[in-house]
């Protein structure tokens, strides 16, 4: 029998009527034919309700006791969910992470998942059942303790099932109804992609575009599942949603896939550093102990031994990584003559697998923004995606103009 | 190391606040020098929360499914007291019923408690954990699932663990500071009872006096658990609360210690049944499936080969009673001009193990009823209680003359 992997968001389970509206989905499923697999989210606002209790009790908690506490939200949809899925007379049963069991690291709050035994489930389908309705985002550890894989977990969830089952397709149902080439708040052009690489949703997932969880992304892509992404709250035909897929499955594509952004962005500049072997290590050994997030990083050349190294992160780690510079001073580790750090930037991006094989990519970006007398303050460039940070004032301006530049709202081919 | 079980139920866990009231009592035991095992219910108003979802879903649910569900308050609850422990610099974790495993029946939603291995919990205590707190209500089936023990099913889970792990006593908090001689609601003249004998306390509970499930007063005499109720909302000394014991450890005691009541019952009487072997199995036998609770019966004289049937059961289920009962006729099985149903009765009862060596209680008791001109309309004994149906409305005015009638608010000794 083929399989099917469905997962529901949060706000896809919200309530017993949203959940009876996503067991009709899967009830269609089944009636195509398939054995389903269904990973569910805790009802929209439980995960923050448990959250916000043990942060009340234990700023500094035991993250073992927070990952038993927060995991009961999923296992209260997944029982309902079979539930629903009973009184459609849909032979359904819930299981918690434990029940399969999901191994997985013993990183509490962020595991890693290691196995998923088929066998036991697989038994189950065989003898009739057609749903299994799993609690998403946990696991248990080697030490039998239950385990979460981290905020949007149970997208990465969904895609070690599909994975490890082999199933033909995992559709992330959510509340928007596919990825966009840019965000549709910014400019009304924005154009629903029917298919994105892996490459592509990776790049955009880690800058900023929320629709799936990175971690899941990568699962998909070094594992080759099908990864689906749309509404639960709309009628879809066979071509809803965006297709997450490998590159090849894609047969026309723009250049540029889509223009991402991040707005809160800070640009640090070390003054007059001292140009000498293993000075990085010595300014981002310290900042990543502090905990600072650094992106985008730019050495200016050297001049008489000294040079200025120019970095970015988030705006709310500057005081923490101003900190850290001034302590590593303090130590001797480095010296430079200031510091200056500019809060107003925010990040702009072009991604797209056809960047590859095109050159001129980064011209037209940079011609575009200069079009609109839009200054750029640092550059950096991957494969397949060009980056730029710019005063923030005109972040939604040069998503507008890229957009257009490389006309993202005409479909490819 | 000496070991106390201290079990807390909804409302004394309803907040992160109360938990941490709560958390207090436990440390202080622990400075006293005892190993705990916590065992909490849902936070107060959680369980209602999870069923009605239960019951909105599915009128007739799986009722694996619906342990899945409810059993998840505990968990939170348990996690948040850990934290709370944690906090407070006492060595803690939380055990949900799996990962003790706490084994039961397959009898979901009802679960009996079939072992309780103490091996892991004590190598942990040996390594100088102080506090084990166990999600209460729950365990695991046979089959891997999650198991629930009925509504209460918390005050049984704390009992259970005293035995197992040999604790030196099972205190059980709650909203009310001990067991009355009555309800205080009725007459303020109520006096707490200090002790009170597991006999006792098992017909008081199953008279409606609510403090503690009554499998876990069975399970105590069972074991010889001494068990303490006490109040989460006051400042106890080591009086504080009543210990449920065996009799043996009463020195002195009332020869009555309290009178129960239930307040909506129905009287029943079938009229001229034919008198033969086995009338009694053909009424009875279609009622228990019926699932009605029959709880006082008697049958009158037989005169010509006929004889009269009375039997008591809770108001509400008088209908299903009669269903049941046309039905057996309508069968064949049973023979009766006419069936009466007498709503507006309840039942009182005077309670103690002292009836056993002192004669005349009853006729005290009789006498009592007489000189208020209450009259008697069904009578049953046994052992160590004596119980009447009369007309509800004389039911606090028969509870306050029985209190008066065997001093009950003068302590014994």
């Amino acid at each position: 029998m083929p399989l099917l992997v469905m997962k529901f968001g949060g706000t896809s389970v919200a309530t017993p009527d949203r959940i009876r509206r996503a067991a009709k989905r899967v009830g269609r499923e089944v009636a195509n034919g398939y054995d389903v697999i269904v990973i569910v989210s805790a009802m929209a606002g439980k995960t923050n309700e448990l959250v916000g209790w043990v942060n009340e009790i234990s700023p500094f908690y035991d993250a073992r006791e927070y990952d038993a506490v927060v995991s009961s939200g999923e296992n209260v949809t997944a029982g309902l969910m079979a539930l629903t899925l009973q009184e459609m007379d849909i032979p359904a049963r819930s299981w918690q992470g434990w029940q399969v069991p999901l191994k997985t690291s013993s990183a509490h709050g962020a595991a890693r998942i290691e196995e998923i035994p088929t066998d036991n489930m697989n038994a189950k389908f065989a003898q009739g059942m057609k749903v299994a309705v799993v609690a998403g985002f946990q696991g248990i550890s080697p030490e039998g303790r239950i385990t979460t894989l981290g905020r949007g977990g149970s997208d990465t969830t969904a895609v070690a099932f599909a994975a490890a089952f082999g199933a033909e397709r995992c559709d992330i149902y959510t509340d928007v109804d596919g990825v966009y080439t840019t965000d549709p708040r910014i400019t009304r052009k924005a154009r629903k992609l029917d298919r994105i690489a892996f490459e592509e949703m990776l790049e955009l997932a880690s800058l900023g575009a929320k629709v799936l969880q990175t971690r899941s992304v990568e699962l998909a892509m070094r594992y080759k599942v099908k990864l689906r992404v749309l509404s639960s709250f709309e009628d879809n035909d066979e071509h809803a949603g965006t297709l997450v897929c490998d590159e090849e499955e894609i047969m026309e594509s723009n250049v540029v896939a889509g223009v991402a952004y991040s707005r809160d962005e800070a640009k640090m500049t070390l003054i007059s550093v001292a140009d000498r072997p293993g000075i990085a290590a010595a300014i981002f050994g310290p900042l990543a102990d502090a905990g600072v997030n650094v992106d985008m990083i730019v050495q200016n050349i050297s001049e008489e031994g000294r040079t200025d190294m120019t970095f970015s992160c988030p705006v709310d780690q500057v005081k923490r990584a101003e900190r850290a510079m001034q302590d590593a001073k303090t130590r001797g580790e480095i010296n430079f003559h200031d510091l200056y750090a500019d809060t107003e930037v925010s990040k702009v991006s072009v991604v797209g697998i056809g960047m590859r094989s095109h050159a001129g990519v980064a011209a037209k970006m940079f011609k575009a923004l200069r079009d609109e007398n839009i200054n750029i303050k640092v550059i950096t460039t991957s494969e397949i995606k060009i980056s730029v940070l710019i005063d923030r004032k005109y972040m939604e301006l040069a998503v507008q103009a890229l957009h257009d530049a490389f006309e993202l709202e005409k479909a490819a081919g």
